[in-house]
């Protein structure tokens, strides 16, 4: 009987790092042995997060406390920016899967330009591979750090992707129309997230400004096979789990919308997470939450030559703490689904 | 000093004929004197609403026992199908707004086939005005009959319609992603609006389907001057009372963001309900719940040539009794915003 | 390797339906045989619960339709009133967990009088154990019929029972004010259970008069050894699963609120789902939100010689489907928490 | 015509401030002529709340920058503590309604108790009036300071005064649970108030120890004739606006629940915003919504000789800035319920 893998989780004070211990509390090959939050060091999780008061777990320590040489494994849920330095620091012996977007973006110059500051480990940014797991999986098992995606653009490229791939819609209009619940802004005391500001209403936020429209770009161009420019409007609504997507296409020449469907049931064949839905079926968010799931429901436009995608996930596990362990499972050799197939919790 | 115009309010027990009791007791001009609810006869309308138990009402009716004779205007909150013959029969003297899908389609044609049914009063639906006030004032001013616009084309018409008047933007891919609250569904005991069934989550909805979808067409196709096919996609998300619409469009040839904020501008340039944002001001439901505001806001797209609007109104006021009784003063000759003038009410 | 326990599950389209499903989906021991849900018989789970369409289950059938003879344990999740004469036509080697009030009250009179008819199957009644699972875990061991108690009844009696029965307060003035989510009332369409009727309000209903009062009497009077009357009064507030009760007591003869303490800590040591918390730390509903955990608080009064308890349980699973399956763990001689080990999910 | 009564507003830029504003803005009596907001300074109003973008207001000020020689009103909306010198710094000649909690004990020994802090205006203190209107009308007309009650005291002294003064219920076990929206905790950035934090569940808080306690205990001593000490119990709710009071009695001698009905009645018959149910019907925090209005059931106990009463109010207007104009009304010998005649929103 092998030993289990030595965890430390970087950031467990936040919405993810709650998440990551949650589910990795269940893991049969995990042991976490370090959980930091700077500023709530000295505390136990449980104090911070009381839904997880029963789990026997280490201390919440800072950084700097942790010894990395007895560890195997690091999951990074820290904030954008306070990423790269800490990896870098790293024992080489030790993976890493970062669920922040410190290194999301392969080209340094984007990221400068998007976060504000020149990349702090470009080296380390080389090695990195982006770890949306259905459409990196070979990479992902070989890869020492996994950069994971964020949760707007796995919900816009896992339906996207394929088709692109395939040639089956225009690249050159595509429009994302995303609606987010609350938890993805995280745990921080801000005005914009408090419950009157967000309850019984919704607002787009970010026009044409937000973060994760290059790292959208980023996997569509590959996948087209040359530049690809996107709308993506997010709006924030009353929930705290979930993410709607719903995605404007041009049909390629001769293509129809059961070819979109054929595509994307081909592609997502034998996945245990992405589902395509029946003809008629409108994925929900609330069917997803709490699971890792990503329902895609494909639909004609009353436009000619058009169509529409639904993409729904969870955003706090499929967007971001269940695809990092996704890819711990597949980085360790392990069942892929091991720890997350819990079912989504509906009402 | 002149008498009170006698008011008679059809199907008052749902939530818009709630929303005309409310707003029409504080008219200085109105006097409500009959009030009906079929399966509600006998009740008063505190036992229904309790909110409004404070006013001195007449108890509700059957549509049959009204005595039209000492009516004078009519607001129609009936079901879809229900109010062409009940409006072909009455006085000639009687002026009608009318809340339902029944006279807003001038094609019958059109109407028989979204409908499911033949129209029931087409020499009627010949008189009806569309009642789009800002957009139809001096027809509503005239009219004996208007058809209120729903609540959805209500949100999309009022920033299209002068850009397509314009020619300021293509009319042959407009995309219409719409989040409505669950009022808009009804008072109706229908499983699919339970609470359970919506809070902590959204979906599309009646996709490439939707009985509005038709409505919009008929309003941008008179605008453009030729027909307009749309995109339009409904969402349905927790909250009570609000609609927001992200409109997204291509510009036309030379035309630049700038210019559709300026067409903007200056059409609603002093109108009391519809508000054009500031540059980089996105509209929130919430600002615009309990009022008879729509906000607008103009955005550039990240794809070059394309540009987004946002507009939002409160779908059971502007979007329905609200804007019912702002054609009410209009045909009556009164004060546009009397008994309108309240303030959203935020948090 | 013994084979797996073949269950039924009758009324499987409600909500607890839905959570013994989703629970039992992943229990080692069961294999669920047949689902009923009369008005959806011929569907699939997956239609009526589409965040369960990933599982492979036989198709809902009406009652009639089952062969109960391969069958060995029945979870009943019908509706009040219906289940009395389909427990009694079961065969006799079939156990039964039963998540109705059918069963609840062992004084038919007192069931006559709250339910407004005759019991159906006195002798049964008899026969049934009332399953509060950790404070009667000895007879649902032995038992055949097994009632599970509601909800309500649940949150007061875990903390209330060991009170009594160390004569720790006193018996004739316990005040039960308890805070509901929705999903108490079920899936039926009901105007009370709208979204628009419920969302940003509370309040009080059933006051002194609601059919969970007779069934926590019964449980307090036992552990008092006399008749003890309750003033139990329910909320409904805007949350889809969870109840808050909220407990106000008066201390027996040279008792303190420590001693409160200490006796529930004593009793519910090593109890792996009821959790006395420390000092000062209030328990939140959210905190147990998919689990089958009930969290206690104990707090000193204002008012001198009292005190304060605060409960917290997710009514579907520890209120209704997975006490059931704690039963059923219990009853088949199984580990107590088998495919109930989930953590709350967080936000 | 008589000019109109300047008004200063402090603490314009929380949520009870902008309820004032909105208010104010329909009060043809009304001209803000100063608004304040420290940290907001130099903005305008509807760059902090949207919503109220449209009034034409002066821009928001530090309070230094206000000159109080042209201002004959103030409405303080500060946090608690920060009040006292503010007002005592004023020009005698201006009234003043304070909405803190700085002038609502009368005992300065019990302010430094539960506010930590010496009482930095006791001279002032003498004369301040407590201004809950209904119960205070002539001290108010003739105040120069009024103190404005607190959410929770409102909620509870409006039906419970009466009934001490009368002597009908027992003034040494009153047990009051409450349950209050969001808003109550105000606009600022905190933890307990996200979005996240607060859905989907309910919690009690700051038991046996939130000062509201000696307030309520101040009024109830008052119309006891002899000191009282009181449970209070608050809840924190996903709601934004609303508090929901659940008051458990003893009845005195003799007295019966029609009693206590007949006392409430008696005592709020005329009254324009205090409304006793009839029997049998429970009041609803949404039937009172964005109105100044307070509910009050009274309903028989199960357990003898007991009764409970439930009130209703929106905290933010009945329990914050509606019973401040309400007060200025009555001071400035102004119609009482002027700007306070807008009915509830709902849904």
């Amino acid at each position: 009987m092998s030993a289990k893998i030595r965890i430390a989780i970087l950031g467990a004070s936040g919405y993810t790092g709650a998440e990551l211990v949650r589910l990795l509390a269940r893991h049969p090959n995990a042991d976490m042995v370090a959980l930091t939050a700077d500023r709530r060091a000295g505390n136990t999780l449980g104090a911070v997060f009381p839904h997880l008061a029963a789990l026997t777990l280490p201390p919440l320590l800072a950084i700097e406390a942790v010894d990395f040489s007895a560890v195997d494994f690091v999951f990074c849920a820290l904030p954008h920016g306070t990423t790269q330095e800490v990896i870098a620091a790293l024992p080489a012996t030790v993976k890493v899967a970062d669920l922040s977007a410190d290194f999301r973006l392969e080209d340094v110059a984007t990221y400068a330009q998007w976060y504000g500051h020149e990349h702090r480990a470009p080296t380390l940014q080389q090695e990195a591979v982006y770890g949306l797991t259905e459409l990196a999986r070979a990479a992902v098992a070989k890869a020492r750090l996994v950069a994971c995606p964020g949760c707007y653009p796995t919900s816009a490229q896992l339906p996207l992707v394929p088709l692109l791939e395939a040639g089956a819609i225009a690249a050159d209009e595509i429009i994302i129309d995303s609606k987010s619940g609350v938890s993805g802004a995280g745990r921080a005391a801000k005005e914009g997230s408090l419950f009157c500001e967000v309850t019984e209403g919704i607002h787009a936020y970010a026009i044409a400004s937000h973060r994760h429209a290059p790292e959208i770009e980023q996997g569509l161009s590959r996948a087209a096979g040359r530049p690809v420019l996107i709308n993506f409007t997010p709006h924030l609504m009353p929930m705290s789990r979930g993410i709607f997507s719903t995605l404007y296409v041009r049909l390629g020449n001769g293509v129809s919308v059961a070819d979109l469907r054929a595509i994307l049931v081909k592609r997502y064949a034998g996945e245990p997470f992405v589902k395509v839905l029946p003809d008629g079926v409108v994925p929900q968010t609330r069917h997803v939450r709490g699971s890792n799931l990503c329902l895609i429901g494909v639909f004609a436009d009353r436009l000619p030559g058009r169509a529409i995608l639904c993409s729904v996930i969870d955003n706090l596990i499929k967007g971001a703490s269940g695809q990092a362990i996704q890819n711990f499972n597949v980085m360790m050799g392990l069942p892929e689904t091991t720890a997350l197939e819990q079912f989504p919790l509906f009402p």
